[in-house]
């Protein structure tokens, strides 16, 4: 790893302001695999920072908007929001991030001045929110990224499938250099995503019992939050039993498959807990495991907290008599994490061994080999594959 | 009122023990007037009071139940539930209330044993939760009252329209000796239900915008709680424009009719605060109230609290982005307060006047005349109207 940074910093030296040539893996069309191209990737402008991608991993979002079924097409395309990056070099304006500085890139900023920004409570940055139909800069509505002058859209602002990639400086949170790349690089979206929800908005006690819907790799997150937390029972909730063996890895104590009972899965759980689960965290963004999510906490102090994206259709619907009898229904992005502000301290919990993130890693392959971690992660195979862009 | 207070301590001297007769208002049919009668009241049982009410006040709910639309009809029934009162004897077991304490009987109760009332974040006590549809006590499935022989029901634990009730220990509030009961009186219900709806849930903080839905007295208690608390602007929602002149001495800056305007409230106040409200509290019951007053939060930060009880078929129903946006949605269940052991400090507020109770008591009757309270509630004239006993 050490020797790797040298050699990469060593390449750096001297493309500050140059366009660099690279490999990227791109993206030409919906659902087709992707194609490992030379790309040009242009000096960043003013407040963006041009990175050196080490390490990135596939998470869900970049399949969903690969497939394309749906959202806006917008190809071609460079995919990929969780990696572990170098500072190649600065644009005007940036004085937080120099040279040599490790990164994590993320596909939601932080300006540190608008009022979200401003709030203690919220993360959702009016300037840098995920945008996931912008394929372009902020700054000059134009692509950093282009082969032989036709321009390459980025996606969420990040586009770490690149050897070299442009972000702004407020969607790349400096992290302690001693952290192993290769890990830390999936704390970019899925893992803080989950980990967050449980620490920053559900908040369970020590000896609490917590219901996480979804054992994939954000509700692993999530479980892996509540056992750090000292909850005594984790409920995993999942249509797949066989997603049960692996989440006891992650702290879950107990399982519950919807399809095995009669009655409403926030029933079951109710009996289960004599009354109702002091937490739940819903990671499907199933509307039924939404509304399940709700109504299986105890009344008078559960809390639900929903993480999964729902479809644009759908409607949360609930009696009012099962708000009113104190239950506490919340919604969080990122888990609450301000980008730059908040990953650092995640990093340290890694570090200091009170999260384990190898258990999210179950598959790795070299860049060459990108479009395998889609296969892996499309068959339900990996929670997280890294992709070493060095190899 | 010392020395009417003298004149009930001698009063009550040697009626320890005794069956007591005296004055009660019965509801012999639903939506007939009161009639006084004199009722035989019985000596309190283990875990039991007998209270000697010197002043009581009419609430919402004392007049919905008395209608009995809807609900199973229970009569000949003593209602009324806000009171200011004083221990006449205490039953069995009873070690926390003694002969002489002031109290503030509550139509919940706190027994301070079972799982919610050892949790920090509910007062929906198992044992003493509100039951509308008992009649009877709990120790012994009995009713106290009786007329010639024939038994009288309760209303909620406590049906203060009467010169002395029996109610459960857990359902009596000491308080200061020193506060006047005829002006604490308000604070065994709704006032309560509205300022804790504000203090302890939705926590505005200072310089923050809270919407209240419906300005009657929980909502204008709501609006008190958040001039208390330093919200610089309180937008007072009703679909009755008259309401708003009144509700200004409640600290409501600002107004809106949802009548007046084309568009949904909750656009109407998004445009008025650039995006939502900090904090919301809903105190009508009605359901799109409800989905409003979430909706009008803003995303990020933004806080809804429901109040209001809703009917029985309806359903709570939005987006499910409104919640993932980081928008919380909490329901409270009389204010957060647990009855015995936060009462005390809500008296305390108004004996130091930071709370200002005589804003809320607009009309005043001897209990001869319990019925002209009645009218005035459903006239829409009182806030409240206290009921002198003596009289």
């Amino acid at each position: 790893m050490a020797s790797t940074v040298v050699q990469v910093m060593r390449r750096m030296a001297g493309t500050a302001g140059q366009v660099i040539r690279c490999k990227a893996a791109v993206a030409w069309e919906a659902g087709k695999p992707l194609v490992i191209e030379e790309v040009e990737v242009a000096p960043p402008q003013a407040m963006e920072v041009r990175l050196r991608i080490l390490f990135t991993s596939l998470c869900h979002t970049d399949v969903y908007f690969w497939e394309a079924k749906g959202q806006t097409p917008l190809f071609p395309r460079i995919f990929g929001h969780e990696a572990g990056a170098i500072v190649e070099s600065v644009g005007e304006g940036v004085t937080d991030l120099k040279p040599g500085d490790h990164v994590l890139p993320v596909f939601t900023g932080e300006c540190k001045e608008c009022r979200h920004c401003k709030s203690e409570e919220s993360n959702m940055c009016d300037l840098l929110r995920i945008n996931t139909d912008r394929g372009v800069m902020l700054n000059d509505g134009k692509s950093r990224f282009s082969i032989r002058g036709q321009p390459i859209y980025h996606f969420v602002g990040t586009s770490t499938f690149s050897e070299y990639t442009v972000v702004h400086v407020g969607c790349a949170a400096k992290i302690n250099p001693a952290a192993p790349l290769d890990k830390v690089c999936v704390l970019s979206c899925g893992i803080s995503t989950g980990l967050g929800a449980t620490f920053n908005v559900a908040k369970p006690k020590k000896g609490s019992s917590v219901a996480i819907f979804g054992l994939g790799a954000v509700g692993l997150a999530a479980a892996e939050g509540a056992r750090i937390s000292g909850a005594s029972r984790i409920i995993g909730v999942d249509l797949n039993s066989n997603r049960f063996e692996q989440a006891k890895k992650f702290g879950v104590t107990e399982f519950v498959n919807p399809k095995d009972h009669d009655k409403p899965v926030h029933e079951v759980i109710a009996e289960m807990t004599n009354g109702g689960v002091d937490r739940s965290v819903e990671c499907t963004g199933s509307i039924s495991a939404m509304v399940s999510a709700f109504e299986c906490v105890h009344d008078g102090w559960g809390v639900a907290v929903l993480v999964g994206v729902p479809n644009k259709d759908d409607a949360f619907k609930t009696h009012p008599m099962n708000i009113l009898n104190e239950r506490t229904l919340k919604g969080t992005f990122f888990g609450n994490y301000k980008p730059r502000s908040d990953l650092p301290s995640v990093v340290e919990k890694y570090m200091n061994k009170e999260l384990e993130l190898e258990k999210f890693i179950t598959h790795e392959v070299p860049f060459s080999e990108i479009n395998k971690a889609f296969e892996y992660m499309l068959s339900g195979a990996s929670l997280r594959c890294i992709i070493r862009m060095d190899a």
